[in-house]
């Protein structure tokens, strides 16, 4: 079966998350992407543990399906290299700093010349334009202006970033939707283009239901633990071993709640609670009281009360509990290959189930450099290996 | 100029947040998206607040650029009206719990028989497969399950939720890079296919360095509040009025920030500060040390010095802060349109940039069944409109 994105050709000039991200996207699903790292150590990554036989596990985990060249665009002779793979290629994207990608002869206007058909995206911290374009952007400072920070927390407590590096996979995603919307527009006609995208904006672009709160009313979110803003008890709740979701939104739900789950028939009555809007009013004393009850129980027990009381609920599972769940695995969200030097590698699933085009590993993560050779050959290019090796140009 | 997804029709079965973020994605591109609106009331979000002259302002925020059309598929009349819709279209995007779409003769099975070319993309909770495909699904649960809530929260503290609906976002990015993806097969030699996605898989796809770190070293993350684990002074600060990110991740910066920002020269050489090791050992004090500094004056004051020691900073914004920035609105992340009922309506911007084929608002936010009579006629059907609508087909 033909994969789905068989014949489009990525040169992926990114490093560490964001680039990397989206370049996996597209290998998955069949893109041909010829990641070029720096000379000479390569995507910073390469240096980041845990190691598995000195290949870093950090580094496997969003560059599997790539090929992988070293190239040292300083070098004159690099660079042309480049440009011939510039020639044949579909996609280029990089994540410089804005103004490195002209100052190293390799910036759209440049390349475009050589290969018009090209799509060329940018990722940055703040964007190619705009008051901070030049400053240094990582995830942590674009969570922080992007003020999904200041509504992430405890209810009145200090804001906390979100556990993964969610503008990096923001900018990531945002960069995949580009560059497929962008191909599409030339599988039907449309020429090459450039594509500018930061991380701060590709995180904002997220924050619609915040968006339309404050454009419509002007109200400004502050953190609120795990608790529904108008509906509880919807929120979570610490047990004997853990925490739980309960989702108990509407009066049904927290009625079967207290008969059938905590056994507090008498709140029903009770003038606290008995409304949505009593309970939201008094939804610190309704916390204390629900959990001085959970807390003498372990998570399963509750969960199976809930779910025969047919109340929304879940666990707030701890990482490894995730990753040994039977549901997950059961959607192969956890799978395996064989990596040359690190072994047996275990990596994350696909999260999309195609029928016809499914994901697969069909290569491990690169070693630095493994392809530089079968890539220029591929071009025709038949260069003195030995001699660009010592030199330094690959 | 073309749009870029000029001439891919989309139906558009989905309400709330992930399926009407996907398809919004696709409409900001050129894509004809028909959104089918259940009868009587349409789209759950359409009777959520904030309104303004009647209209959502939640609904508005993600179904600009899009069609809408009242039918209930209830009715025989109702079904056949979207079977000839189905012949018509490219891609078919439904969010009904798993089983839902098959009860109503809607499901990927029948609709293929009509037209084999269709992309079909289901989201649900949990997905089509597992032991919790019946669950009901919503993003706090997908949270929970996949562990992100665990290693979001203040050190030591409680889980809390990402301040986003982060796996509806997930799920329906993921849903645009999957329909884009078949879409390209399709118009590659390939032909149409089922799409399977959840709101649990596609937000567990983005943990990628934690799950590094447990399958390289069996490490479960725990929260950390805006702290880095591995480097300090790397997390925010409070100031006399507000948050600020401080980035002196290397000894370098780190005695920059000494000497020119809170003028510790000291601390270079106290030995409980002295290396990025004793930092971490001792992170608690160095947290407090430099807090009762930075707390004596503003985010600006600080966040000014850190510029002209060249290190990486910035603030941690409330959310109208952002939407007041200079540079996000030079980012055009805000934009203004008018609404036939609402009148003028901010919005978010698009994130990507292109150069020839950018993102525009082509349409407002559709009133429920407005399309309706509009999108038929295309079709070529001579409805009796009148009866339909009596009939409570449309």
């Amino acid at each position: 079966m033909k994969k789905a994105l068989a014949g489009m050709r990525v040169l992926d000039l990114t490093q560490v998350l964001a680039g990397p991200y989206c370049t996996m996207c597209l290998a998955d699903m069949g893109a041909d992407v010829i990641k070029i790292e720096k000379y000479p150590n390569g995507d910073d990554t390469r240096a980041l543990g845990p190691f598995i036989n000195e290949e870093s596990y950090v580094y496997m985990m969003v560059n599997r399906n790539k090929r992988s060249i070293r190239l040292n665009l300083k070098e004159e002779e690099g660079k042309e290299i480049l440009y011939n793979l510039v020639r044949h290629a579909d996609v280029f994207i990089e994540n410089f700093r804005p103004g490195v990608a002209a100052k190293l002869g390799i910036d759209y206007d440049t390349l475009a010349k050589l290969n018009k058909e090209l799509i060329y995206c940018s990722i940055s911290g703040y964007g190619q334009t705009g008051p901070y374009k030049d400053k240094g952007g990582y995830d942590i400072m674009a969570q922080g202006l992007s003020g999904i920070m200041s509504f992430t927390g405890d209810k009145g407590g200090r804001p906390v970033k979100t556990g993964i590096a969610l503008h990096d996979i923001a900018a990531g995603n945002t960069a995949v939707q580009s560059i497929l919307t962008a191909y599409i527009h030339r599988l039907t006609g449309g020429s090459g283009q450039y594509i500018d995208l930061s991380l701060v904006d590709s995180g904002l672009a997220w924050t619609v239901w915040e968006a339309a709160s404050y454009f419509g009313k002007g109200e400004v979110p502050t953190p609120n633990g795990t608790a529904h803003r108008l509906a509880t008890p919807y929120q979570g709740f610490k047990t004997k071993d853990g925490y739980i979701l309960v989702g108990a939104a509407n009066q049904k739900l927290w009625m079967k709640f207290c008969s059938e789950v905590v056994e507090k028939e008498e709140w029903i009555t009770d003038s606290r609670f008995c409304t949505n809007d009593d309970r939201i009013a008094n939804i610190s004393i309704l916390e204390e009281e629900i959990e001085k009850i959970l807390v003498n129980q372990s998570s399963t027990y509750w969960l199976d009360l809930l779910e025969k009381a047919n109340i929304p609920s879940g666990p707030i599972y701890s990482y490894d509990q995730t990753l040994n769940d039977p549901h997950i695995n059961e959607r192969d969200m956890i799978i395996e290959y064989d990596h040359p030097k690190a072994g047996k590698v275990k990596t994350l699933g696909f999260p999309a189930k195609y029928s016809k085009t499914p994901g697969e590993i069909s290569r491990p993560a690169p070693t630095l450099g493994e392809h530089t050779e079968e890539v220029l050959k591929e071009l025709g290019l038949n260069l003195d290996y030995s001699r660009l090796l010592t030199k330094g140009v690959i």
